[in-house]
């Protein structure tokens, strides 16, 4: 972070912004498109400020092209591209796509084989998807006319969703016309839709770590297969002539349960027959065991982990190096011909207005002043690199008063302050730790005694209450001690809170006897999460979890994305098969028996109830796949499939169990990596300051203000007047001459990446320009001057000259 | 590596070697003791050598200690203590230690309960072990004499030997005295004896290590403890309402359930019962599962990963400033006053008699024109730093011929030319992949036709002959054309060698029928590996292999040994509990039935073979303990025996898990980081050759081995002087007027380090010189004049001046 505060003296400031008011009178662009004679304040810039306009807003979608790492030739290239951009590119469109996509993934709950409750007529869900589909048409050919007919040929992922719609369409028709389903293993195509998302990109990104990730592991997974057959022919030798070892009695078995004696499903009762016949033959499986799991299982966690580290690095070198090229982008269209060495506040703000059209005028002029460090009325280049660092802040006027009673009358001040110390006081926090530890013992030892009795007692326990009370009145202080909103401010803080309200609640449901709500008091022993503010390393693990949480979060569903595709084909083939006593021919019949007989006077249910892990319905086959991501077990389903069906449903399993393990392990080196990441970083900076996010400060004066107010004013911008003429009547109000505002983000992974490897980055930089200057040069030759990546707008007006 | 070739003209070697022999003449020692008159040459510098001797002894000492990490507080102060140490430090003495370490351990396969065919009355193996005893008192005692005895109470590791010691000597005569065994769980401390042998450093270190990583891995495991608590608590109230649910009816139950769940032991069959009566219950377990094996336990890995990363790089510093100290050390106590600044041949050739008695005289001088890079005849202390490195290079003479052949005819020489050519091209590399891949093909379809059938062919089937026969020309025309000598340089072609060999073996064990060794056909896949060669990552790995194997081997002892305690123990409180058809009572009673019935008319025997998973001898033992360290299913052994015995024999196998949990993932931890060490290694010297090792290349005159010579005739060194007369006939037969020599070793883990780190060790190199003269000018203090770390040579011969 370069960001360092410069403050620049108040007279400098306020003709700062005067001059970029007088600025704002004669527009000078680069191209030097005739400036208009002075006229009406409101309508003599009209067209010059068309020209601006047009951009500002490229400006803006270069910058956004660089945030989303979009790749600049699917720029807009035309006025009727940039219409397409912009409507294919808001938050309403997103939506629309968002929601076409989970209805049409959401279809499968109601397709035959449907979630009983929500089985639907094959019309009703036909029309329905028919419909979506008709959606997902409007919508490629939204992007067709931003991309024109040439870049979205060229684009790979468009192609293929394309490809998939037309498959999707003649099946529904087809469906449509027969009135009855066919087998549709082309519905696990319809993920495609989702990834391809605008709010997915995280998915798409995972996807595309994993597929960079995948040549290695196939390699070491290849190692792993063929021990697997060497070991497999070896068994057959040994085992076969054993007639009680049903698990080698041919080639296929022998293959087949050392595949799963790979994932330990099956050990030790794969090597029991022959334990029992010769005991010397553990050997062989202790063996197998320690090349296959012990040591290639965590050597393919090595290479993936190894990958993974060095394509992230990669990524992050591109990403930073192609937010660079944007901004570059964006400078060249923002800088006018008198001030060529930066962007002036004015053009700044008409940036902004497209970039984050929520901002308000205070906070514009903020990231202005963040943004220029030189203490000249312009932004320069090397400031502007900041940008994507700056325009993030959330700006705040940061409050004179200590605490929130600090107004309040002498008497109610001292009780307040009183409070405010005890509460930050070590003493009462151990105490309230303690308090918690013992309420924890409690609950323990009281659930401990209940032992299967009538553990939701009619009337509401007195230990209860007492340590309600204690929460309550702990409650209370803070809030009174620390004000409502310092108090919620903290994470923990909020946390204790909403602890303490579902005890309440829960203690009304008690009181009046709701039972279905008494889930709720079950979650008391939530609150001991509590304790692990306690020691630095949980403290350090808790943040280490949120900052992953949403990368987590998108594995999560990259994950749920794989198993909505093996859900889709598992009930395809599968749907239907198991049942309870099938399988008897299987060596697992025990496992899906179900029998009610009677021995002596007394009737015994025996049940195997592996007859549930069925392929049913999507909800079913959710459960299914999940069993058998955990891996025990998993061969008895496969089995009891396989019985049913053919040998070939091996395939489908084993193919599942590869494509969990590849997530799964990308998922671990992904919080390996992450975690060393973190306490590598924390290791070298162990003299910084304590980890609170991104903090900036920056003084405004009053004269500033009014002169900012003055030029919002020519430019009749009415609402950013009222706005400011706000901040100033509040400058007024507290008779100050300036006011100071703090602008706050959480630091995010790249900024971590940015000091970890701030050393090299300069490197990239050096010899990225380097190649830029050489791309320069070679774009200066006649024969590029078509060159699609030329900015739209200054072609434009170009043109418009001539 | 700061290894260079530095060629020294051959007349300023030849006066370097003359004026050391000069040197020799008048010994000037640091502290000044009288130089002996002249006399006759082999006996006038006894007096003076003989002080030399203790310096060279001394400084080997020093040496010996940097290069296994012994502290210098152990180091011998006096002439008494020199004669235990010395004692105490040879391989005989050292093989001693081991034996009777592994005696006591192998007792326990005699003493009750033994293996059957191993029991022995109490009377021996009681006696026996005293015997052991007594002999490890006595090493104990030579410890005693070479520590002293304060020193030897300070050192807690020996300490705790002592004690071991003394409770086993009690025991021992307690069980002679009462002619029966009584519960001896202390037999679990004997490894303590293997772990104090000098050969099983290793295995300290890795003790070190995981103690080192215990801290950070209890606060995770404590987190997961925690949230089983959490969990274990909800699940008591939600499920067990539901009578039919076995798992969560008790809160122990519920806790034990979810303990097993972790390590998915029983999943999805916990999971059941309540599926069954509510499919949103799986959430329950989908939470549980995610939370806890999917992130928490990562997270431990990552944790201990991080520890185990930091612990290696410290681990890595401070030995190398251990060696660094040493060689200071052993640096003042070979220079003299007439060349304080640096040590000369003379020197260097007495301490090398003492540090590798086996080096011959050609190799010692080698290794001075290593060290020595000045090109002045004194080797100073900057180069004297990289005598580890050095010392290790086994030196061998450059051959002048390319190939074997080169002396033979012309018609011959052409042949065998013919035949290397046609070796090393690539074609026939390929042909013979092509062929190892057909026949492994050919296995595969054999062993897949055979089905069980008959399938241990009583003729010898054709396409064996086939196969072999091409093997054989292959190694044949290998060994020609290479020569048989470089042929077997290359680990690959060995392995290709041994194949071929087992192959032939097998041969005839199929043509003569010899049944015991059929064993050797079924080994035929192996030859497959070959395939391995083909791609460049395989190399890499398998590379990564042969150089983790001492560590990883080392790790498998370490565990071996907490397997050892656990086997004494379970022996102890579990032999015999478990047999056919017992456990009724419990929930895993299926798993251990034995049953023997009539269905119609067929006799069918239901077999549960858990009850073979016993603690019944240590052998059964390891086994179970193997199995328990795999998982799967772990539980249905731990219920067989909880319900034979009593509930707490849970903690054993919970402990028993965490104990494998923590040795698993420091294994788990010690492979990612080797690897990806060396693949970022190799990252970083992208560049550089073909890694093959350390090499180093000197050349030698006739002219310095005729002094060199002189010196040792001087010297009455009869039998270097015959070596060395040998190489000069050898530089006269091929009237060479020199002759090269290559000075070849295996990169270690110590030289990647090295190189990784380099930036950073000058760093630690300034610091720790800096901290050293704060300590010398300490110890120039009057106060600290009887510091036990002053050399023991200099302070003698100080003691010898007074």
């Amino acid at each position: 972070m370069h960001l360092e505060d410069c403050e620049s003296p108040v007279e400098r400031s306020c003709c700062l912004i005067e001059l970029d008011a007088n600025d704002g009178g004669n527009y000078d662009i680069v191209n030097d498109v005739s400036s208009p004679a002075a006229g009406d304040c409101c309508s003599r810039q009209s067209s010059a400020r068309h020209n601006w306009e047009m951009n500002y807003q490229e400006a803006a979608i270069y910058l956004q092209e660089g945030e989303n790492n979009d790749k600049f030739f699917t720029h807009p290239k035309n006025a009727k591209a940039l219409a397409a951009y912009l409507f294919a590119h808001n938050h309403l469109f997103y939506l629309m796509e968002l929601t076409t996509a989970l209805l049409l993934l959401l279809l499968s709950l109601c397709e035959a084989p449907a979630v009983p409750m929500l089985r639907l007529g094959i019309y009703v869900h036909a029309t329905l998807e028919l419909f979506a589909l008709v959606v997902v048409v409007f919508e490629l050919s939204m992007k067709m006319r931003w991309l024109g007919f040439h870049t979205y040929i060229r684009h790979k992922r468009t192609m293929v969703k394309t490809f998939v719609l037309f498959v999707q369409f003649i099946e529904a028709i087809v469906v449509l016309v027969r009135q009855t389903s066919h087998v549709r293993v082309t519905r696990a195509l319809r993920c495609i839709f989702l990834v391809d998302c605008r709010y997915c990109g995280a998915v798409r990104r995972n996807l595309r770590q994993i597929f960079q990730s995948l040549p290695p592991f196939i390699d070491i997974l290849a190692l792993l297969l063929f021990f697997m057959v060497i070991f497999g022919i070896l068994g057959f030798y040994l085992f076969s002539p054993n007639h009680s070892d049903p698990y080698f009695n041919t080639l296929e078995n022998s293959l087949v349960n050392l595949f799963v004696l790979l994932t330990t499903s099956n050990f030790p009762d794969v090597m029991m027959p022959s334990y029992a016949r010769n005991p010397w033959s553990c050997v062989f499986f202790i063996v197998y065991l320690s090349i296959e799991l012990y040591f290639i299982m965590n050597l393919l966690l090595a290479v993936v982990f190894d990958t993974f580290n060095d394509i992230e690095k990669k990524k992050f070198k591109s990403l930073l190096l192609h937010k660079r090229t944007a901004i570059q982008h964006a400078y060249r269209l923002l800088i006018t011909k008198q001030n060529p060495s930066g962007i002036s506040f004015k053009h700044l703000e008409g940036l902004l207005r497209f970039y984050k059209p929520r901002m308000c005028a205070r906070d514009r002029y903020l990231t202005f002043k963040a943004l220029n460090q030189s203490n000249t009325p312009l932004v320069s280049l090397k400031d502007f690199y900041n940008f994507y660092e700056v325009v993030g802040l959330k700006w705040k006027a940061k409050r004179n008063r200590e605490h929130w009673f600090d107004e309040l009358p002498r008497t109610a001040f001292l009780i307040f302050k009183g409070i405010n110390i005890l509460v930050k006081s070590q003493a009462f926090q151990y105490a309230m730790y303690t308090v918690v530890a013992v309420n924890g013992i409690w609950i323990l030892v009281e659930t401990f005694m209940l032992q299967g009795g009538n553990f939701l007692p009619r009337d509401v326990p007195w230990s209860y209450i007492v340590f309600l009370t204690i929460y309550g009145v702990e409650l209370l202080l803070k809030t009174t001690g620390l004000g409502p909103i310092e108090y919620l401010s903290s994470g923990w803080n909020f946390f204790d809170f909403l602890v303490t309200l579902f005890a309440f609640l829960g203690l009304l449901t008690l009181a009046f006897n709701m039972e279905p709500f008494y889930f709720i008091v079950v979650l008391r022993p939530i609150q001991l999460l509590r304790l692990f503010k306690l020691k630095k390393r949980y403290r350090n693990v808790l943040d280490t979890i949120f900052e992953l949480f949403p990368r987590m979060a998108s594995l999560g569903l990259t994950l749920l994305i794989f198993y909505y595709c093996f859900a889709i084909v598992g009930m395809e083939f599968f749907a239907g098969v198991v049942y309870p006593n099938c399988c008897n021919t299987s060596t697992v019949a025990d496992s899906y028996r179900w029998l009610n007989h009677t021995v002596g006077n007394k009737t015994v249910v025996e049940e195997g109830y592996y007859y549930l892990n069925n392929f049913d319905n999507v909800l079913n086959s959710f459960v299914t796949l999940f069993e058998l991501t955990v891996v025990n077990d998993w061969y008895i389903i496969m089995e009891g499939v396989t019985s049913e069906t053919s040998h070939w449903s091996r395939l489908y399993f084993m193919t599942f169990y590869i494509v969990t393990m590849v997530v799964m392990t990308i998922i671990v080196a992904f919080i390996l990596e992450a975690f060393v990441f973190r306490m590598n970083y924390m290791r070298k900076n162990q003299d910084s300051e304590e980890d609170n996010g991104i903090v900036l400060e920056k003084e405004i004066f009053k004269e500033e203000m009014v002169a900012l107010t003055e030029l919002y004013k020519i430019n009749c911008a009415t609402y950013e007047v009222a706005q400011l003429q706000k901040i100033i009547a509040q400058m007024d109000k507290y008779e100050q001459p300036s006011m100071l505002f703090l602008g706050r983000r959480s630091r995010t992974k790249s900024d971590l990446s940015i000091k970890m490897y701030e050393e090299e980055i300069q490197e990239w930089y050096e010899e990225h320009s380097r190649k830029e200057e050489y791309q320069q040069r070679q774009e200066a030759l006649p024969s590029s001057s078509n060159n699609p990546l030329k900015p739209l707008g200054l072609r434009q007006r170009s043109q418009t000259v001539i």
